[in-house]
């Protein structure tokens, strides 16, 4: 083994008010999983540096209400992000607290039967009070006639954005305001579907074309020239970046963070390195799978890139 | 400790030729996830034997390349599913396989750059060659006039079911003849939805309403006395029965195979009983979740469910 | 790809009646998790008929309790096993149950607290009275004086063998009486090791060498031809007999059932390839990981060996 | 739902140069996983601060490969540990690169034969020289009679702290030097282990009583006044804690940092509460889970612990 090859493992010595950035960077310099922290925050500002290469952020989970919002809605502020691909869950949430409601520190020590005669729904260690509905119900009846008017969902979720309340920043809002396309091919598996649903029911009118939204997503996997890739969770929005790149061409970046394992063979828990077999993934692609809870993951990562790239140019798809 | 209250452990004996139904029964006098599998099987039979109850399967996963399809048929055929919600990347491989491809058995082995080289496309230990896109993008030009006429999603589902070559079973064609609903929320997330969009680029044309089927899905929900959930990986799938009954009665029955992780929060992983604070599930109700890849679980709780419970009548919904 | 190459998926089809060597088989011309099940059947079919070679179980984890201790009985009445590894716990939860105690179906909807108000310990699902230690600390101090001739914790634990009752059949005895050497190197990391603790305050003597054990370890891993491995969990077990092959030779075959992850780099979690490179596991070695609950891995396998090996004659060391 | 009940969650905000405190506090305010690593910080510092309460750390898993040696270094020249128990891999890790060897960072994208042929050794993404034997072989050679005069292993690991070289600081040394004892229930299952063997065939000899360690362990919980338990993974060094615990007084104050499922039913993945049931963890215990890779979390909650409690006055046994 030439020393060349292989670094030495320098153990972390953490000092008095160590930043983020400084305790990312050193564990850089060590192994198992703190190293693909590390990897993938470099992976990423160096994805974000290439004014040639866009930035697909698949966004699974229930991220807004586990505290997730803020650092997304920074990520498209420093306009790192390109195109955003999401479930429609998270958006439900985000949409939740943009209209005055909140999520609340739950505790696992309640019973669930408790909960439910509380009207209180969970989310984990997570709780939300079942009343959204009711406003969220209320909501969509006083802008269905704006949103209606959507051709796609891309478009439905970009009007969204356009009417939802300002007080409470919202991820909706911030891709409204950057222009950042919304994908959300199962938007009819949520709480959004269901608000759209009960409108449709009213005799209220919609046609979204969700073909028109994959057109669109090929296309601009197509029309970049290199592509960075960003998963927090897998599911629908990984599934669907994945594909689009099968159809157009490889990525150049990757960094996917999940907990789901890799042996049941489903396409949340697989390593980035098979999409290479797929021709999802470049051959010489730089990529870092990490295994971590995101609420942990996604605050180191986001810290570093925030000392060492801070905001960019926003760059045209 | 009364006696009456638990049951004492009685260790597996295993006779030479033990059937599998007699294991899976054993398991049930254990401990840890081997009586989980029992104890579902014990569920579903008694949720497959009340006449009042509708079976709702949430598949996910790559369940069709894992080898899983004959079982999930012979659910069908059997007649204990009513309705069956699952993603298009099960219904791409399952029509994959019904135009006469095949899925390998491949190894860890081989590295993605060797497989990208040969055109193989990997599933973690199970191969597909990339070939099988040329054809399947031939048979969508050839039926697209048909399937076309489709107005929703479950539509375009039965058309295919009704049009796909019989050599090879399939479960679109067995839900085809069994007249159960297929619904697909993510249909744009899968190959097949790419054939679309192939044909759409030709300037065909289609029109599929998503939430026509989000409708017929609470329809459903509401129409039935009681109902059975069994989720077989989580995603899209789980999420979209779990919406419906949330938004129209909650679960008698529940079974969830998975490999996920509660901890992060995300819908895949959340226990069942979750459920019971939104509402999903019946404070009453008989639920088991299996920590468990399901291949192995699926063929133990299928055996124990055809030697008790046999084919039964086909129910209404 | 070549068909000789790769052997295509067989949809796995279950008949009425199933035999469960016959599913295990069927697992083989599949995917994922369930190829394992079979692989490792086969792999351990091909050990124990192997003349020249002998099979090392590790068995950690709380296997007792769970309901394993039958089928491990079984293996060594069938002559498979010729050294046995294993931690306190399973050891004195065997011993627990032999002088007449029992092991209970638990749940996890009780509290701790409540558990710990009437007197129950929990391990996960199942449960113990907390008042076997009192019948323990009675059959150690009635004992002790044979027990504490031995000279090391193998000479111990056969002289346990010995002298534990036969009412209730243990793993205790069964290797008692195949002569099957145990060894326990965490002894002292466990209830037995607190009983000797409770015989020692109470100023009796015992001196045990845990170092003779490792020395006979190490022979016996020298003195044998080939070496198979069967790991159900990690732990100490796994990685004492790691550490034999590594100091003496190779293993041929090897079998791991463990839900652990590789990522944190913990030797439980470790697949067995990476044995590899330290010489614990032969370059032309057979082996297989199975990620599964050993409580549902462990009876699918033992099912299809006791089919298709059934009993053999004992090996000599 | 109360709002005194229940704190909403506040999304975390991270300004430019955040501390790596700040941010585990932020994640103090959240959901999922992070809001267990502030939580488990808030808990060590309380227990720190309690001057009545010792600390057991235990340290499990192969985190000296893993870079966190530096770290354990400081948590004990802090003198925030009074007991130290742990596996005989992180003992042999440390005194492997006190002697003067290193780990290297590896990667997974070597075949472990090629590993073999060179002559490394591989724990997961972490590469060692299989060489590193040889010297370590010698410097027993070299201090065995010294060591020799050991009766404990805890004597044994005193004496090994004490002439252990001081180039590189290690565990051992800083042991040695705070006189914190450490246990090692399975000494014999290591490296060092081996090389004690290694000296008893060339007709050295040593006698140590590994229940004099045991007593000790007992007496120790039994005399103090309040206890708090860290566990870095699960393991030996786990429940030789948690059973002096349950033969003694339970926890007050509980953090586990493991990636280990419960549902197996080990010791590993058992949650703390759990120990509640035994009798091991109070029922007014604080305590917190985190589910997460220990190079991660372990650098998050003493970069926190540092900064709120910093250095402290060593507490007498």
């Amino acid at each position: 083994m030439k020393n060349q090859e292989f670094k030495p493992i320098k153990a972390i010595k953490i000092e008095k008010g160590i930043k983020t950035s400084e305790l990312v960077d050193k564990m850089g310099d060590i192994g198992f999983n703190a190293r693909y922290i590390s990897q993938s925050s470099k992976i990423l500002e160096e994805a974000i540096l290439d004014k040639e290469c866009r930035l697909f952020l698949g966004f699974a989970g229930a991220m807004v209400p586990g505290g997730m919002k803020q650092i997304v809605i920074d990520i498209i502020d420093n306009n790192y992000v390109d195109v955003f691909v999401t479930t429609g869950a998270n958006l439900t949430h985000d949409l939740i607290e943009a209209i005055g409601f909140k999520h609340y520190q739950g505790t696992t020590n309640i019973s669930d039967e408790e909960l439910n005669e509380k009207g209180i729904d969970r989310i984990y260690n997570v709780f939300m009070k079942n009343e959204v509905y009711v406003k969220l119900e209320k909501f969509f009846e006083e802008n269905f006639d704006e949103l209606s008017k959507a051709k796609s969902p891309r478009e439905f979720l970009y009007l969204l954005g356009k009417i939802i309340p300002t007080k409470e920043r919202s991820i909706l809002k911030a891709c409204y305001e950057k222009n950042i396309p919304i994908f959300c091919p199962a938007l009819t598996d949520s709480g959004i579907g269901l608000m759209v649903w009960g409108q449709l029911i009213r005799k209220k009118k919609i046609d979204l074309d969700f073909f028109d939204d994959l057109a669109k997503m090929i296309d601009i996997a197509w029309g970049v020239k290199k592509s960075a890739i960003l998963y927090i969770g897998g599911g629908v929005p990984k599934n669907y970046i994945q594909q689009a790149l099968q159809f157009s061409k490889a990525a150049s970046y990757g960094v996917q963070i999940t907990t789901d394992r890799a042996e049941p063979g489903g396409s949340s828990g697989a390593p980035l390195k098979e999409g290479i077999s797929w021709g999802k993934m470049s051959t010489n692609a730089k990529f870092s799978d990490v295994f971590c809870d995101a609420t942990i993951a996604l605050p180191l990562i986001y810290s570093s890139l925030l000392d060492s790239v801070g905001k960019i140019e926003k760059k045209e798809l």
